[in-house]
């Protein structure tokens, strides 16, 4: 996310996206600040207006409330032109992976988590986290299609299954469990998934009533 | 859980434990039901006490606060004569024990899914469940010593990384995404963590520094 402009008489030039995206960025950003400094239960359409030094009429009116707001933050995080880097291996794609969501969910203060704790205080949230997540998902379906393009793994695959086994112990030990981070733990978990992949184990498509 | 016993004159013979134990079920008990009934915010001593049928003066002097009620429930589930079953594979031990985690994630009403939640709220209750949490995986170990005993795999194994491989994907899907429960999926990151162990996937004793 990029940090609020600085407090000003308005340029010549303005960000691309002009006035509104400009609002938008500084709201988020307000939103981001507030939730990772003060949580879920201090947040107010009032402390974000104030933070953001955007009038509050002008928040109610674009956001509405709480939920609205957050529901732009996820919005804006899926928004973001993110895309899985190329190793040159399905270990190595993966672990790249991982270490992002280890970082994500780690760096200090960490918007991933300060998410994931909302989500379990409002469905709207979880409903867009989860939209979020799907996104990253199907985002990161071009990590096993490089798989099997390299002859690494035999088609078909159920991508999604292989991504969220590769994933999941990440958000298992420092969102649920909380352990302490171990900088291993993405490429190991990551290994983990590769060698499963390369004995079968996602063979097949993903289960036709799967929710996407 | 045990239903808390029906109000009535004192019992000659009084259930094992004594009205110690007894006045505990009860509380806790009460617990569960306000938690899943009404979640962690409504949660107080007082609306605990009153659906346990038990004086509020009672709970205060044991249980002190919201906090300290949490981490008992904790605890008593801790102390549960738990036993992963053994089907005479690993295989299926795994999947055993993920039908279990998906039961209790998807049962009506999910203690299991409310007492995460609140591990969202409460920094005590974090660290209760993660107790929980670390003392069900070392009860899980007996699962892959018996792998090797039968040759399915070769020692030196991570046993925790091989239980968080078969279990994570559970947690994420059923408590993260909140993705409607496929109910195959047990089965299948069973199946996914086994074919991983037999491929070496956790070869080599649990890092010297991880916090058990």
């Amino acid at each position: 996310m990029t940090s609020p402009p600085p407090d000003g008489p308005p340029r010549p030039a303005p960000r691309p996206g002009g006035r509104t995206a400009r609002i938008r960025t500084q709201v988020l950003d307000a939103v981001h600040a507030e939730l990772t400094e003060h949580g879920y239960d201090a947040l107010t359409v009032d402390t974000v207006a104030a933070r953001a030094g955007v009038h509050r009429t002008t928040v109610y009116r674009r956001w509405h409330d709480v939920g609205g707001l957050i529901t732009d933050v996820l919005a804006a995080a899926a928004d973001i032109d993110w895309h899985p880097r190329d190793t040159g291996s399905l270990r190595g794609d993966l672990a790249v992976l991982n270490h992002e969501i280890q970082d994500s969910l780690t760096e200090e203060p960490s918007i991933a988590a300060a998410l994931i704790a909302v989500s379990f205080r409002s469905e709207e949230a979880a409903r867009s986290l989860r939209r979020l997540w799907e996104d990253r998902y199907l985002q990161s379906e071009i990590i096993v299609e490089r798989a099997i393009r390299r002859g690494e793994i035999a088609p078909p695959v159920d991508a999604r299954a292989l991504l969220i086994a590769a994933t999941a112990p990440l958000y298992h030990e420092l969102a649920l469990l909380r352990t302490p981070p171990d900088p291993r733990l993405p490429d190991r978990a990551a290994g983990t998934a590769a060698l499963a992949a390369q004995a079968g184990a996602f063979a097949g498509p993903p289960p036709p009533d799967a929710t996407r």
